[in-house]
């Protein structure tokens, strides 16, 4: 392939895409009374990374202006595009929050609460599943709609939120200190939602494939196998050495460019002394 | 068991422990050139969320005196220790940035790089493997020194530093925005780490068990039996509302505490109904 090939090649890769049977998957992520704008800013740069798009803000604690403004817009970084188009939604002063909360989630095929609480409670209302515990269903609605909801950062979901939760996630941690900062929770559930929904293809090297093929790696292996014949090696060796090649190569799952570099050298080698009159000890 | 003896039991139960294969290591995080304290501070705390101790800053960009600030410790919370207690190494003015790298990682048994880059990238330095991709080796060493490094917020490692890199990983995301802010990175990189050795008892509910035993769902299908049985259900149905039941509360592995709540209400309802003389309509 040409160098113009290959970089155009390179340019036009997509590493990843949704897997067919989430396509008419919408996710939203929902922010309960959240009090503090840096974390939305950082909740919307890692939507942004991890290709989810649909930020919405209920009764918000932080004040409006400071969740749009350039400080914020500064840990959104290219994600600054998600903070601008989130919903801020801000029930009626007759409505109370609980009311509010519910009447927002209607539309919700599915609610997926988050919680840090549940280790050591005898709590009905906190007993949750492991991000990779959850097992998303293939639906054939035209559009499903899952809510990610988090609470507020002092507290997390209220009982009274949580009832309207589906399925509560909690995300593994040791037993001292359980509770993540709300954008860091945020990020690692989405990037577990992320590995579920999408296929990833490797990429890297060449051409769209990371690894390898086992014909490159047989060429490679009759090189090492034609300079060990070559060298001063002990005929009862010589099989362990090129064993000791194979092993650490497959078990390392050598890439396209690695090998094209590691063949290289062995072929360079092995033209060069391929000629010489060795002295052959068997 | 009466709520004493409960309360106690949860109360000294602990969710998570290294597995044994892993009890010799130890992980130092170290961060290169950070220019944020704000990000030092995240780490610090995401690093007490998930178990590790250990944090080594190199040669900061940052002032140190804002590392350890007040504000800072605001971000670290209770992983105010680790920031407290972090070793800040700086170079001598005659030795180079990456000469003192080389120095620091001396001890270190097996260095872990970090990479945002490589997805498009036909650098062979870049070529690295997705957390999830690492198997980590059980050392006998009575000490197995690993080093996660972390590269400077703008621009991550460079090549030089990755030179003293023995693994790269990177993070999958979305093809647009690959670049996670760098105490996300080390969230999502420490909590994929913290899965990896640890070993999860289930430990909710009324003892550290967190699923029904199969002896107890027997017990809850047979109330719901003879529930059946009393009601005027078509005979030829009978077995299929009970076979709906069976599914769903199997497919949502029940735990003790949810069970025990269920049984309840059906033991109950059946009581209120056994004797009295119902139509049996078969």
């Amino acid at each position: 392939m040409d160098k113009k090939k290959i970089s155009q090649e390179l340019e036009n890769f997509q590493e990843t895409s949704v897997l067919n049977e989430y396509v008419n998957y919408s996710i939203t992520i929902i922010l309960l009374r959240p009090e503090n704008s840096g974390n939305v800013g950082s909740i919307a740069r890692i939507m942004k990374n991890f290709d989810f798009s649909n930020l919405v803000i209920i009764n918000p604690i932080e004040k409006e202006k400071n969740i749009f403004s350039y400080e914020t817009q500064g840990y959104a970084m290219h994600g600054k595009d998600i903070l601008l188009n989130a919903k801020i939604l801000n029930p009626l002063p007759q409505t109370s929050h609980v009311e509010f909360v519910e009447k927002s989630l209607k539309s919700f095929d599915l609610v997926i609460g988050t919680t840090a609480k549940g280790k050591k409670y005898n709590n009905i209302n906190r007993i949750s599943i492991f991000p990779r515990e959850l097992d998303l269903p293939i639906s054939h609605k035209k559009k499903y709609n899952v809510a990610i909801l988090f609470g507020k950062e002092s507290r997390g979901l209220t009982n009274k939120e949580l009832d309207y939760c589906d399925i509560l996630l909690r995300i593994p941690t040791g037993n001292e200190y359980p509770t993540l900062n709300l954008s860091h929770a945020c990020g690692i559930i989405l990037y577990e939602l992320f590995k579920k929904i999408h296929t990833i293809k490797h990429g890297r090297g060449q051409s769209p494939v990371l690894l390898a093929d086992k014909k490159e790696r047989i060429l490679l292996y009759k090189i090492i196998k034609k300079l060990i014949k070559k060298l001063k090696i002990r005929n009862y060796k010589k099989g362990n050495v090129l064993k000791a090649f194979k092993n650490v190569l497959e078990r390392a799952f050598i890439t396209k460019k690695e090998l094209s570099l590691i063949l290289g050298l062995f072929s360079k080698t092995y033209n060069l002394i391929k000629d010489l009159d060795l002295f052959d000890e068997s």
